[in-house]
């Protein structure tokens, strides 16, 4: 039972690694789409998120069947709940960079942002860049040092998304409404990549800790969540 | 054996009952805040927001305890791990409730709209109040008759979107910079409200079909997912 169980997990942990793995993708793709108005990218990010859209149905689904057949309890079990709940948090972090490659797409050839915000978008597409790497190999190793660098950094992420909104908000933003759409949209789904990401480090912190409570997510994804 | 499964289940039943109906009086307090400028209504959507989310955590423990001790197979399973989803889900509506909240807030005792926006946002928050009355009916019949309502009528939230953001594009826009940012975020947030909720329908359809595939979530927030 145990062999069976464990040649099951190792299934459901080498779907997770290609889930993550293409949600580094995405996230790079994106911004090459964002920021190089770079059409092919954009519509491979567009196109490859059905693929991701599957692994997390996939992921479910075996986690369900190892509940059913093997019973797991105690680290087993949480292991199980815990890689379902990373699955669910991939697979909107698919649909938030595939949400900015269709802004890009929209305004091909033009940029979707006003010259002066793309400065700004760039330090945050550099961010989420370092961070999409970091989500692989923390997942490939179940590197803690790595999870615990991804929590630390993302007060950055939020500090630059506060500086778009103030952007947007001065009164002489020097674009179109539709580019102040776009900069509050955009950097709104970046920063949730950021949130996301956070959801992601903190599980796997508690999973590597032996689910230590004082470890626990308390909450999904901080303080500014939807 | 059944019969403390069934106990433990009925419990988790209360719990994800209190929960929608908590979500239910945060959004029909996120109207009050957005609409009348009721600070008191803001403040305690806020404040009950954290209740919400030890629901939340609560219904995952104990759901997780379900499987641990009385290994469910087969419908009871997927009872419980459809159970720990729509948690999840309703945690996110509590939040993006408590952000319209925030947002009404910050701008007291001015509304944080421009005021030719607030007809729309006022047809949006009608279509929501209706939609958070039959989340409570739902979950307390397995009604599907009102879950397919629900799923149904969504198109109609997205064109009232759709309209926020046409408003929010043209070039005489009558509001201020922080007016427009509002329009486009507090637009989304009330988006995604009817996004999960099409989504917790989708899931008690899923469970009261029996778990037929054919009505399986195939994603879990239709097309437009953070």
């Amino acid at each position: 039972m145990r062999v069976i169980f464990n040649e099951g997990l190792k299934a459901v942990a080498d779907d997770l690694d290609h889930m993550v793995r293409n949600v580094r993708d995405a996230i790079h793709g994106a911004g090459a789409a964002l920021l190089s108005q770079d059409l092919d990218a954009a519509q491979k990010v567009i196109d490859d998120d059905a693929e991701t859209d599957a692994l997390s149905t996939s992921i479910v689904d075996q986690c369900v069947e190892l509940l059913a057949r093997q019973n797991p309890v105690a680290t087993d079990l949480r292991v199980v709940v815990s890689t379902m709940r990373l699955a669910i948090t991939f697979e909107r972090m698919g649909d938030l960079a595939r949400h900015i490659a269709e802004a890009a797409r929209r305004t091909y050839p033009d940029s979707p942002l006003p010259a002066n915000a793309v400065d700004l978008f760039r330090q945050m597409q550099d961010f989420l860049d370092v961070t999409a790497d970091r989500l692989v190999t923390m997942l490939a190793d179940r590197d803690t040092h790595t999870a615990d660098e991804i929590i630390r950094d993302d007060d950055r992420l939020d500090d630059l998304h506060r500086r778009t909104l103030q952007l947007a908000q001065s009164d002489d933003f020097p674009g179109t409404n539709q580019q102040l759409i776009n900069v509050v949209l955009i950097g709104r789904f970046m920063e949730r990549l950021g949130d996301h990401s956070v959801s992601a480090a903190r599980r796997v912190v508690f999973i590597v800790s032996g689910f230590d409570p004082s470890k626990e997510p308390a909450r999904d994804e901080g303080t500014d969540i939807d």
